[in-house]
């Protein structure tokens, strides 16, 4: 694996089918989940590792977000990755950026109503990342269900020709999804973070047994975490597929979202459910067997 | 040449070093120096046509705006391209379009000023061009210089690989930039426009003689089109190459644009100052010997 600096040598190393992840470092098992996908399913595999600062806020945790390059080179040279693009800001901003990519309507609910601002630094990083690295195929995870809305919106909008690819949540044993905020969570917040996805599980037991109401859907999703001490829900909202605006009926592609507070750390989860042949089909995730690197080396 | 629809047949076509030549059609003599420039230095040259919805304000030319397709694929062969690209609506927006790519300051006054949301639609509809092409190198005319610094800023912060190339402006044999609006003037207005080109070669001869004071380049622009009747300044501003900002003195890079309005059509010129080891030179671009295509076979 190579490790590079610049969008011209990352470029120069890529050949026949180029399958990016884009990633913000301080890897964990859903990271290399997608890598694997891109190795499967690409000739060069590139993994970015960017902390972004226009998708945080004022007053988001640009300075404390975890870092750990070191490892993170480790994880994606052993998930056999062929190009690590690691920019630093100057390559990334040589100067103030007056370009700004906005992405309407999907971006309006939900995270984009609590975190203003966030998707469009997301669009304008990603469309950076499109346009300077030319993957045919990129992969994103289903954690964060309104950025992938975005970046499919974003990316079919400006005509980059590549195949965007949504993988499913991974978890920790006990179900809660894998992220690198959760390196913030204390023991009695991971306690409490475990209503999370007791919610998300309610919801696909629910949608398996026929229930259609976005309303109730909502509010089986919802209890778990009201009746948790420690944890604040910010919202739960079942969610078109393909707008992020919601759904009164499960009567399309959707995802059930939760965001919820449990201290400082705000956490996500939410479950895709997706119309087949067999009917309505929840798509959990996939669950470790063992903790996962982010509590293993913490 | 093959004439395309479809930007994944555009893409597939390119070898090479692909040149990229935007153009919203009507062609004249000025687009046509842009393919010649692309054709010496790509290996496939494109030449986009595509009358823009999303730069036209609702009180603007849209339903108006000259068209003949006929001529301008004879035109692009004749000048040696490769590729027509020529979309249907439903190509450019299938859906529509949520996403937008907006550049902050360089867009603010003279023509960002006057058309609110135009250089809006420039940025969004290049940089899907832009992505969907992927151009080694894009060619815009100097004539309008602040899409010109739109453009070069939009790609830069995006990082997209293409190297923009800004070639001169091309004139009628009597001095009036070539512009497809051009069409809209009749014979009196025709006359009125002509004082356009004598304020902007008069910039260039104080430029030559030493004159360096913004103010005064501008008043010597406005000159000409405030004592013609029949024709509105809107503006005579000299402006930093870089960021389209206001300019106190000629200290670096500069241009200065002239918008006036003749009846119901709005003309741009500029002349371009650049700095050479002889000094400040203007370039005032080239003049055809006879009339353009434009007056010959209207």
């Amino acid at each position: 694996m190579r490790t590079v600096r610049t969008f011209a040598e990352a470029r120069a190393l890529g050949s026949g089918c180029v399958g990016l992840v884009p990633t913000m470092g301080y890897l964990h098992e859903g990271h290399i989940s997608l890598v694997d996908a891109a190795r499967r399913e690409s000739d060069t595999v590139t993994v970015s590792l960017f902390v972004n600062p226009l998708q945080f806020g004022p007053t988001e945790d640009l300075g404390s977000y975890p870092r750990n390059f070191e490892r993170d080179a480790e994880m994606v040279a052993a998930a056999g990755a062929d190009i690590l693009f690691a920019p630093q800001l100057a390559e990334m901003y040589p100067r103030d950026p007056l370009t700004t990519v906005t992405v309407a309507h999907v971006t309006e609910g939900m995270e984009g109503g609590i975190r203003p601002g966030h998707f469009d630094g997301v669009a304008t990083v990603v469309t950076k990342l499109f346009a300077g690295l030319a993957p045919d195929r990129s992969y994103f995870g289903r954690k964060d269900a309104q950025q992938l809305v975005t970046v499919r919106r974003m990316s079919a909008d400006l005509s980059f020709p590549t195949v965007i690819v949504g993988a499913p949540i991974v978890r920790e044993s006990d179900g809660l999804a894998l992220s690198s905020r959760n390196t913030y969570l204390d023991a009695a917040e991971r306690i409490a973070a475990g209503s999370i996805n007791r919610g998300i599980a309610a919801v696909a037991d629910a949608v398996l047994a026929g229930e259609r109401s976005g309303r109730q859907l909502e509010r089986i999703a919802a209890a778990p975490v009201n009746e948790e001490p420690g944890i604040e829900l910010d919202y739960a909202t079942l969610a078109n597929q393909d707008t992020a605006s919601s759904l009164t009926d499960l009567d399309r592609p959707a995802f059930l979202a939760i965001a919820a507070r449990v201290g400082r750390t705000r956490l996500l989860d939410n479950v895709h459910i997706d119309r087949t042949d067999a009917g309505w089909v929840p798509d959990v995730g996939i669950r470790l067997e063992g903790p996962s690197i982010l509590y293993r080396e913490a």
